[in-house]
């Protein structure tokens, strides 16, 4: 026998994470059932409203992302909608969504290093900054090849601030903007990774499941593209995103 | 070049389905923007509610199904997260998840010969279970393996009947139940899927967008499994569903 | 307990199929070990040699199949290699590839037709593309978006004969050619997937297994157009197959 | 424009790896085109008759991996062919099937070593057996949890000496043997991954293309596990490998 800890099964009663299930439909959102699932313990409806939005935030970004790209390719094919979205998501990993989890590491060696010598953020983020231009290392989560003030994350970090969320990750995340910006002589912008690695962190999701909320929230995007191949494109075409054109 | 209606990439600046993307995070909920970005449009606050709860039902269902076994069988080969994932989804297809899509296509031959013959919810479901005993067809969305009364769909019916959202599919499927029970003499009851069904097609998405829903609400589960698996388990071992034991 | 009719595993002694493996090794081609794991006996050496030609003949088509296109695609992402494999395979459905099973049904119809009225392959055939023409449908296995004469069916072809292989459905299969080519007033040449079609049928493959010689046989291609992609393209980046160039 | 190096594609004419492929079909058989495709270049027969007895060897290991097992269980729910492979597929990786890459490089540093120190094979084994007992480190390629003497190991080697293709890697494999049982007071075979790593090093293949060559011998396996799931079992059953029996 081996044990799981996430959902006891048994004739017409589910108990997901010790609650159960029918009695949190319709009362808790999705946001915080995300939480639940992964973490293990239900979230005050403030961090629930918090993974709300950046489920949101994450949910498309048009024909860019080479993920989008992969889906839209096997769905030109006709393939079934798991094989499209498969496609999609198996371009998800390391180098695209992965900045999530290792800016989360970043920053939890920066709050831990904090911990300990007292420095304020801004410190810290200067060491980092400092670090980072002597080794020639892109930080995770800094920089954006189409936007230069992303907008989902300054709405985001503007939320985290409101509702009382924001911690040290995002002081340090902040603090960073304005050290890489005086030590790379260039605007280096928090994207929208580095956003939600800030504020994951601070609502206590650990590193490895970062790319996790990311993903959820973007699996409604991808199926969305593979529809709208299938229905509006010829089987078998080569799908080339610098030739879409937006139409609302 | 080729059109997309989905989402603008201007720099700064997201448009989803027309509507600006930062205005949309914090203001809607992940259930209204699922919406959004496969139907088009916004749907009202209550639809938005009875998504997410459809999504919350969703979310997981132990380790008994097939697509939860195979994420974690991969899962503890330590392949990337998303390759755990994606073994998991394509387990989701015609026949693990697919009866939502078959369900509503058949309330939905319900729903139109309701309006073309005027006749009754209940005179309707008559003929679909009389016709279904004449030839032996299992209905898609009726009876379960393990719930004689699935816990999900009691609470997602009067959810749905709360909120003012039920419509014909609904009353179509209700009243299968009763007529199942007549013509077969055993209790077929309506499951989730079969469930979703019926409010799906209320809320306006038609039958090829039906397995979407279920499969967004179940990402975050399977993850949970896949994390769980990585955490606890050996690498490498074989996979027992049999003998897992819930914990809380 | 449920049985498996595929490789008896104990220590020391693996017997595949009824035979043991490693007095297989270095006795019997790849080709004939693919029949044999697929089939469940061993083919004689000519059928051997017959679908190691069909392998390699399916190796690779460049970078314009969309599978290879998506494969590239996530291997740009830097996943791990079977997730790039896995994305390129997933295109493999109905439509890519597919033709090969929709192509075996059809020429074994015509044969059953022949072996039921005695009529010739061509008088077969007749009927057959007279029946296309009428309903308008386009016969699986024949014309291809860039060659008019496939070099690669034409070899197999000539082999199959030679190897005294080619039965009633290569009979057929190129008989289809002149009656198509007369009814439609253009050439339809056999494509290399109508090609593997006829001689897999006649070497006693079953429709249902036949697009998995082509699976098979493409693999490879795959994997080596992941690790050119790999090795020297920047991460991250769009593939786009109408851009690229042979370079030998 | 970008370069591609594999194949060129011409109406009537396709090039891969500098060569006709139509000449090649029928000529070269399918491990020299295997090694072609990845490799580049024509290998002479012996290479090539070497590679098709690796293919041969990597066929099936029956329902015991990870990977069949992960296949099987999709089968089961009646996914497209294409799904179900790659739900195996992605089961290797680091884990399961990765012990070759990692082997090929031990080895690789062990010739190098021995390249500039003129040490004995021996003397080298010596080396890396006792840094392993160090270390506790597991060295990969070398142990199994089924077989103590590995039938195919066995064969690929004697094929390789007869052939006069095993160099120095393999001479530095076999030495480990005798040096890890001296060590560590056990036989620790060397299994059949330590062996194609062995010799796959001493026809040239670098490390990086070592999983890809068990790969491309096993999606035959795989594939005839999914049919035979899909035409003997039924729909969602839960697979479990170990309550399979072997019926010839």
């Amino acid at each position: 026998m081996w044990k799981t800890h996430i959902t006891r099964v048994e004739p017409n009663r589910l108990t997901v994470r010790g609650r159960v299930l029918d009695e949190m439909i319709g009362e808790v959102s999705f946001g915080q059932m995300v939480y639940v699932v992964l973490m293990g313990k239900l979230p005050d409806e403030k961090v629930g409203r918090m993974i709300e939005a950046m489920l949101v935030a994450s949910i498309d970004h048009g024909v860019t992302p080479p993920s989008t790209h992969a889906a839209r390719q096997v769905a030109a094919c006709r393939a079934q909608l798991t094989a499209s979205l498969s496609a999609g998501l198996l371009a998800i990993g390391t180098v695209h969504g992965g900045a999530i989890e290792e800016c989360m590491i970043l920053l939890g060696h920066g709050a831990m290093e904090r911990g300990q010598s007292g420095k304020s953020p801004q410190e810290i983020a200067q060491t980092i900054a400092a670090r980072a231009k002597e080794t020639g290392r892109r930080l995770p989560g800094f920089g954006h090849r189409i936007h230069t003030d992303d907008p989902r994350t300054k709405r985001l970090l503007s939320m985290a601030h409101e509702l009382d969320l924001a911690g040290e990750h995002v002081a340090i995340a902040e603090a960073l903007v304005d050290s890489l910006a005086k030590v790379t002589g260039k605007p280096l912008p928090l994207n929208v990774d580095g956003c939600l690695a800030a504020i994951l962190s601070d609502v206590g999701v650990p590193p490895e499941l970062g790319n996790a909320f990311f993903i959820i929230g973007r699996v409604p995007g991808l199926i969305a593209h593979i529809a709208e191949e299938q229905a509006n494109e010829r089987a078998m075409r080569t799908v080339n995103p610098d030739e879409a054109e937006y139409e609302p």
